[in-house]
């Protein structure tokens, strides 16, 4: 037809690999995911897969970062308290529930016995996310609605880590009363005012 | 020899079979290791361990966290901030590196993926600290260390979730410079001070 209808066919393919590899995550669990498997529902070779994504982790990052990655972008509305209540639910409703969040569970399972699936979830996923917060963090600190004492690198980490140790270690649900609850504590701090 | 000759000679299999499980882990990796690598190096039936753990994961959890659990018990000096600050440096010194710390990371990553796993991880580790935790936050609460509203409950997860958050996602080393500026940041709290 056209010249560009080399890459165009290209593209839908990764969108198919993605999208079948997804779907069968869903199905059968991670443990059970194979290359294989998404090569045959997929109907391409799985040499074309391979030649890809270096691996089942690999191609299990792609597919579950790539459909999310437009959906976490950070509110200015001036009021720093409301934008991180509205951004931490959106991140909740987002990767702590299905349909998503077993899946996202799952990768991060995954990054824990391979560093290059670690590294690739911070490059792509976690330090973009992390330095959009930290920019949010910061107008709010030079506005004077946050402490100007504030480190907010260790910031980031205190208002991300409750959750992820929810979502991660006790696995109870999280719930937008649970994000409510965090800021709470971490607005006030733990010491008694004065 | 005597009467208890037999259940002596089973405790004796079953921490030669725990320990070699945590070496095959250190030597081959978790995604590696296997209950039948196991019973070849102790020389014991693979059956034998399946009779006493159904999946490597719960052999893995067992291996783990045997050694660990006595050490990890709850200074009370008067000092809630000096407790907190030993308490969970020595968390740190002992689940965040070598030799314990990639393997408590691969156990946290088989738990996203093998609910058994992450139940009994709970039930044997977080949850019996995390009421340690607590118990220690509520004295030193009711002795006006700690602000009279804050809720116990999320001061365990914020006390616990960064840490987890850079050991596991971000995967940056940890330090008890890390941990006090965590300590500085959550006892502060994020609002400007009038």
């Amino acid at each position: 037809m056209s010249d560009d209808a080399s890459p165009s066919r290209a593209a839908d393919r990764t969108q198919a690999i993605l999208r079948t590899t997804v779907e069968l995550a869903q199905e059968v669990g991670y443990a059970k995911l194979s290359i294989e498997g998404v090569a045959a529902r997929t109907g391409v070779g799985k040499h074309t897969i391979y030649r890809r994504w270096p691996s089942k982790g690999a191609l299990f990052l792609d597919a579950v970062l790539t459909p999310s990655e437009p959906g976490l972008d950070y509110p200015d509305t001036g009021d720093i308290v409301a934008d991180l209540r509205r951004q931490i639910c959106a991140a909740v409703d987002l990767l702590g529930r299905p349909p998503l969040g077993p899946l996202y569970r799952a990768l991060v399972g995954e990054a824990q016995h391979n560093p290059a699936v670690a590294a690739a979830l911070n490059e792509r996923f976690i330090r973009p996310q992390a330095d959009k917060t930290v920019a949010r963090l910061r107008r709010a600190q030079q506005q004077g609605q946050l402490s100007a004492d504030l480190d907010l690198d260790v910031a980031m980490d205190i208002l991300s880590g409750p959750l992820y140790f929810r979502f991660l270690i006790t696995q109870e649900p999280l719930s937008h009363e649970y994000v409510e609850r965090v800021l709470d504590a971490l607005l006030a701090g733990m010491r008694p005012t004065p």
